[in-house]
């Protein structure tokens, strides 16, 4: 990021301090970038998340399951991908999220990239939905996890320091506040840093974020105030993502640069690259197969906007669903 | 327990192997100390367990809730302290544990001394039902944890080697198993090791034993076992019981001897002197303020036996309900 800033603007990025022009810089690179304005909701982002609802339709643990946002003032589905702003406020460090999967559950729900509408679901392997199972002495998953919105890990370009290609999803996030957040949640996050995962041999970076109405949110501003406020936080996210799949018979994850977690400031630049990569997919500019659906209801300009999701009728009711028993089971596994 | 053998029946401990004479020498302590014989049930140990079932009392949740185990066969009370057969078998290493508080959750859930029929009910501190707090990572209890019955850490005298007083209740077992067991559970288990908690200044001793139906049970014999076939459960047990206060304010607990672990036939040890402990109480020769409750329907011959607790009127239904959501909760807290 700092080195295509530093051949687009190199003498605006080199006069200012970095910190103060991180706003100007992003402006400037959306204005490059972006062909058609999007809908900014800056001004008032907690107006914003909270006109967003969502509804369950189909039952839970079932392949039928899907989560809708939807406009509270409307009652009408958008797109937890496209139509809920990232809303990156760089001075503050804060942005949107999208919670997917609640702390010490174990069913993984994730933001459908290919459905219209783009609801959360709950990935599906082999034909069976799927579940992480409890690695000793960890309960599913062990953060609010979920993903920013307005985002993606492009897989068609390769990472310039990493050469790894993206992950074709959403920026994913681990929440760490002290409550349980239930899924198809928006919150306003502070961000606080990042880890670079290497997943099926596809980077997918995992941002460390904490809920801005947490009381911890007034006492951390970057990664490294965790390592005395969380103690364990930081080891144990990273042992955390390196293992989850052994107890499905599958090697360790490994991490780019060793497993050191990028600051702040670092993690902003990361989900600008990721906000631009998303800015190019919703605006007909990347081409390749497989990629995600970019119907939308609010992004107006954009090649495949529409007034509504039409096809799409809500039910009323939807069927609650016990996780099986056998998704509470414990796996002991040797990890070092 | 040594000295005293070595005091009582010197000839035969040094003559013979130590492992080897482990169940003549139960018998041989069992019959000086105690005046009357009670039930054994060492002949059909599983059958005695199917015959054992529970029923909820009240709302759980709240201080009137209770669980009784009962007799399936006339529907009516029986004491989990008393009238549950603890069925030492020395040579397997096996037990029958009571299991109060499943794995994952946090209501401390316990065997009531002092309650007619000892049900199992969430111990109380200043009027309000107790939850243990979840201290990240971990999510409630990490084990599946209860006691053995017929069984008590006698508080009115020291332990001769640690010079502590015991905690008045039930050996307290840790259940290490891959799957949840509810509360109220009477489990086969095999037993081995434990590690020796000093919890406001008593102790309090915590054993730790698989399922003898799990797995792991085919796989493990002694404590040793543990560090290769369940890797982090040593080291995650002893910090789990030593900082589980912490988010209480409170300061960490200690262990007696440096927190080492003791093997298996150690601990066989120390659950023959608790079995002895309680021989002594159920037969009214032990003098103190505050001591359990003796009454039972199943130990003839001792004081307090009666045909039934024929107080104790059981409903049919009780009341389902939540725990609080400030229960789920998570807590950092600085450790080292």
């Amino acid at each position: 990021m700092r080195s295509t800033l530093l051949k687009t603007f190199p003498r605006i990025y080199l006069a200012m301090g970095y910190n103060k022009t991180a706003a100007l810089r992003l402006s400037l690179t959306n204005q490059h970038i972006s062909p058609v304005r999007l809908n900014s909701t800056s001004a008032n982002s907690a107006a914003t998340i909270a006109n967003i609802g969502n509804i369950n339709q189909g039952t839970k643990y079932t392949t039928d399951f899907k989560n809708y946002a939807i406009d509270k003032n409307t009652g009408s589905v958008i797109s937890y991908f496209h139509d809920i702003p990232l809303d990156l406020n760089v001075e503050k460090r804060e942005a949107n999220m999208i919670v997917e999967i609640p702390r010490w559950s174990n069913a993984k729900f994730e933001i459908s990239t290919s459905l219209p509408g783009n609801p959360i679901v709950q990935d599906v392997k082999k034909g069976e939905v799927r579940f992480v199972k409890n690695l000793f002495p960890y309960h599913g998953y062990i953060h609010n996890y979920g993903a920013f919105p307005q985002t993606w890990e492009d897989p068609t370009t390769k990472n310039e320091s990493i050469n790894l290609y993206g992950d074709n999803d959403p920026l994913d996030v681990c929440e760490i506040g002290s409550n349980i957040i239930s899924t198809g949640t928006v919150k306003r996050v502070k961000i606080l840093g990042s880890i670079a995962l290497i997943d099926d041999g596809e980077l997918d970076w995992k941002v460390i974020v904490v809920d801005i109405e947490d009381p911890l949110a007034k006492e951390v501003f970057d990664i490294h105030h965790l390592f005395l406020k969380t103690p364990g936080l930081l080891e144990s996210t990273r042992s955390w993502f390196r293992d989850y799949k052994l107890a499905d018979g599958k090697p360790q994850n490994e991490f780019a640069f060793n497993g050191k977690y990028k600051n702040s400031q670092e993690t902003i630049e990361i989900i600008q690259e990721c906000n631009q990569s998303w800015k190019r997919l919703i605006n007909g500019q990347v081409k390749g197969d497989k990629l995600p659906t970019t119907e939308n209801v609010r992004c107006k300009g954009t090649p495949n906007f529409k007034s509504s999701f039409e096809d799409i009728s809500l039910k009323s009711s939807s069927t609650e669903s016990v996780v099986p028993s056998i998704v509470q089971k414990i796996y002991y596994i040797p990890t070092e």
